[in-house]
């Protein structure tokens, strides 16, 4: 498994293949595995397909278009515990996402919410006002081999014991 | 390995036996192959041992204590691209760390850092201004079987095409 997370990279071009309701759920289980805050999964998932993917990429245009399915992870206000704490539930939802969809040999890139996008994003969707968009990933075979293995381990990042 | 994304749960008390400073490195490097906005990997790594662990938890205390090792992931601001992305790039290298400590057979626990704590662990570890603690992972192995798998799949939380 080490090696799986580790060899995971972010792709950005996709074939035109489906991804299969099965392995979508699959994906999404593993996001609600995930830890959250106190347990409070403050998280909820949107699944788009098709042209409605580029729908969403034609509003917050750092995703590149394309994929045939992207999940867009969003926080829960209603149900967040703790302040802010839905922002942690979503990225390690999405973490979680961008491993399984590995390890089903897809690819999947971890795109930003652009702060300007987020009411065009609840329009298009109809999200209501408590649900806080955090992060869209599309999803898709990869189109090309994926880049060589390289390790991005640093050591000069780690420190023993104190700074 | 999805089977290991699902069945990774909190652990929270620990034997006595310590973890190999070969599965420290393993563990780190799972965690620095995460993504992050734009490649920045905005992330430092600290790590206690022994004492050092309840040293820090006698400042945050709502990490439980015993555990043989534990590391502090922290946002690096001087390597921040992006304003406030720091926080994104740490939580997928959290969720990294602790999907690999399971992988080994290992518990950990995501711990969050409080604000009232941040100076006082300032000071313990000798952190610089441009560091910012965002998670604290004790690692060990663990005491007691784990609880049985139940998935935190829901159906309600996943959205078709729109909300």
């Amino acid at each position: 498994m080490i090696t799986l997370i580790n060899t995971r990279r972010s792709v950005r071009r996709w074939t035109a293949d489906g991804v299969s309701d099965p392995d979508i759920r699959d994906i999404l289980e593993a996001a609600m595995n995930a830890p959250s805050a106190g347990n409070e999964q403050a998280w909820q998932f949107v699944v788009l397909r098709g042209t409605t993917v580029n729908d969403y990429v034609a509003i917050n245009r750092n995703c590149p278009p394309g994929a045939p399915v992207g999940i867009l992870v969003c926080g829960d206000l209603l149900a967040q515990k703790y302040d802010g704490y839905h922002l942690y539930d979503c990225c390690a939802a999405i973490q979680n996402i961008l491993l399984a969809a590995h390890a089903k040999g897809l690819g999947a890139v971890w795109t930003a919410v652009f702060p300007t996008s987020v009411d065009a994003i609840h329009q298009l969707l109809g999200l209501p006002d408590y649900i806080v968009p955090v992060g869209f990933v599309p999803i898709g075979v990869p189109a090309g081999a994926p880049p060589a293995y390289v390790s991005r381990y640093d050591e000069a990042k780690v420190h023993d014991g104190k700074w």
